[in-house]
């Protein structure tokens, strides 16, 4: 069985119009036979939290929502939490503060059975705090800025569902580019993922690769390091840092990425009907000059002036050939 | 005679403390002879700051401030304005309105009276607006964010005294990401050039190429496009944009950009004075260790002992040698 697919969920995901998003987690949590596990552990605000995807989920459609928030490292070893993971065909972990999420789950018997789940094929979903925690290595928090700063950001260990990455989201909204940069530039093995707010990175496995789509209003920004020249490692506290060649990737809805590769996947280009309809036209009179031609042996000019008649007239082509 | 250099300045520039740029700038000017056009139009506190550059020139040893504030387009046409500018050894445009300022100065006699003082050699620099109208393509105005999306910015003419390029100032504390990527996804024969604050990139001809310097606190982050895939030219109003492929330069100051051939010109590596001092420590170990292997046939267990009693005794050389 394949893993199941992770969606990283950029925060402020719509919750009253369309929620293409939140639609899209349901129905791979299995629609009507959805059972969902809540994880509202980052938020302070945890039963309210669980109040409002309780009502979206069930209003989408789920069969059962169940709220499991470990508070304490000693919760995430509770036997009846683990069994409700068990059980869930679809995990959701809320916003809030990641590292106190990974702090309370990561390397528990809870941590475990989150990456059971993903790996038994069910979908684990997470916005904001909950995209954070998903990859192998977690911005654990730092501040605003475009440029990338020494220890502007600090890194803390994720649950790893995605390999070798490092998320970050609000992306658009909170000028990340600088901590997102800083972390890639210390550490080169990895792929910085930023989500945009409403805005998720569904990533699938398919023959072996990582496969990442993109859904919601804003863009996925991929920042690949692979052949970046930096001075990460020796510059002074807070100083800018060097961060040259590195490749960047934006987005939108409908893209899709192969974060193993690092490559784009370019879909079929897109037709305008009207030009096909213009060109499918342009052939047919073409067509019919060659069979003039070949019939009549007349000059182009002249063919020319028929058309212009035919076109005129709009007759069906097989009558006003016999009377040009 | 080459072309003078230009300075580029991200905005908020430090006249407080260090002054870094503008000490560059007035030294460029020629120092005790300086003779300096302050160009506030873009301003609309001209006269203010015209008083404020005017006192810091001076004070880091400027000969002679003037003011040249020509506020409509029939100003830029006065010839007395124009002789200004011939008599100017550097030239320096202020921030303010980039829109205004470029569609009073650019295609006038005082416009291109800016641009022949490049091309005679002296410096030209601009703070924040008068950094924007500095390249081909001008950023007229749009908000922040930093994905790009369509028409979230608009392009103007600027002076064109940087070739091919478009320049963005405040860029890591504005969050303008967005805004530089959606011009040169829609326009990838540009390179984008994004200026933080107190930070100026410096541009000299060397050998027909443009190159550039960074100066100042923050960092200057350059865009190329060349190998860009995008939809731009078919996105709908305001979706978030497809830039794959973007290759980012974040450089900090001290470092240098061939702009021409777009690569980063690396320094020879820096060496820690520390870990030189001991690598010739060692050298010299290993240079008495083959001397008394080729003296006395020991084995290197016997040396090696020999060398640790030799350091505990730090006794010079050529003594110890003979009593070991």
């Amino acid at each position: 069985m394949p893993a199941g697919p992770l969606m990283i969920i950029g925060g402020a995901e719509d919750k009253l119009r369309k929620r293409t998003i939140l639609t899209e987690f349901v129905e791979a949590s299995g629609g009507p036979d959805a059972r969902i596990a809540v994880i509202a552990t980052a938020s302070s605000l945890g039963p309210e939290v669980v109040e409002v995807y309780d009502a979206l989920f069930r209003k989408l459609g789920a069969a059962e929502v169940v709220s499991v928030r470990p508070q304490s490292r000693e919760d995430a070893h509770d036997p009846e939490l683990v069994a409700e993971l068990e059980k869930a065909t679809g995990v959701f972990m809320t916003g809030g503060n990641q590292l106190k999420l990974s702090a309370v789950v990561c390397g528990t018997p809870f941590g475990d059975a989150i990456v059971a789940a993903h790996q038994r094929g069910v979908v684990v979903a997470g916005t904001s705090a909950g995209a954070s925690i998903q990859s192998s290595h977690m911005v654990a928090f730092g501040g605003p800025g475009s440029t990338p700063k020494q220890r502007m950001t600090q890194v803390a260990a994720g649950l790893g569902l995605l390999r070798s990455s490092v998320i970050d989201q609000h992306f658009d909204q909170r000028n990340r580019y600088g901590r997102l940069l800083m972390i890639v530039s210390q550490s080169p093995s990895l792929l910085g993922i930023g989500v945009d707010e409403d805005t998720a990175a569904v990533v699938e496995e398919r023959d072996g690769h990582e496969v990442m789509r993109v859904v919601g209003r804003g863009a996925v920004t991929v920042l690949d390091p692979s052949r970046i020249v930096t001075n990460a490692y020796e510059a002074k506290r807070s100083s800018p840092l060097l961060s040259s060649g590195v490749v960047l990737h934006v987005l939108p809805a409908g893209s899709r990425f192969d974060l193993t590769d690092r490559v784009l996947l370019t879909e079929p280009a897109r037709h305008d009907p009207e030009e096909a309809a213009e060109l499918a036209e342009v052939t047919r009179d073409l067509q019919r000059m060659a069979r003039d031609i070949a019939a009549d042996d007349v000059g182009p000019a002249e063919l020319r002036r028929r058309q212009a008649r035919r076109h005129h007239r709009t007759e069906p082509p097989h009558q006003d050939g016999a009377t040009a």
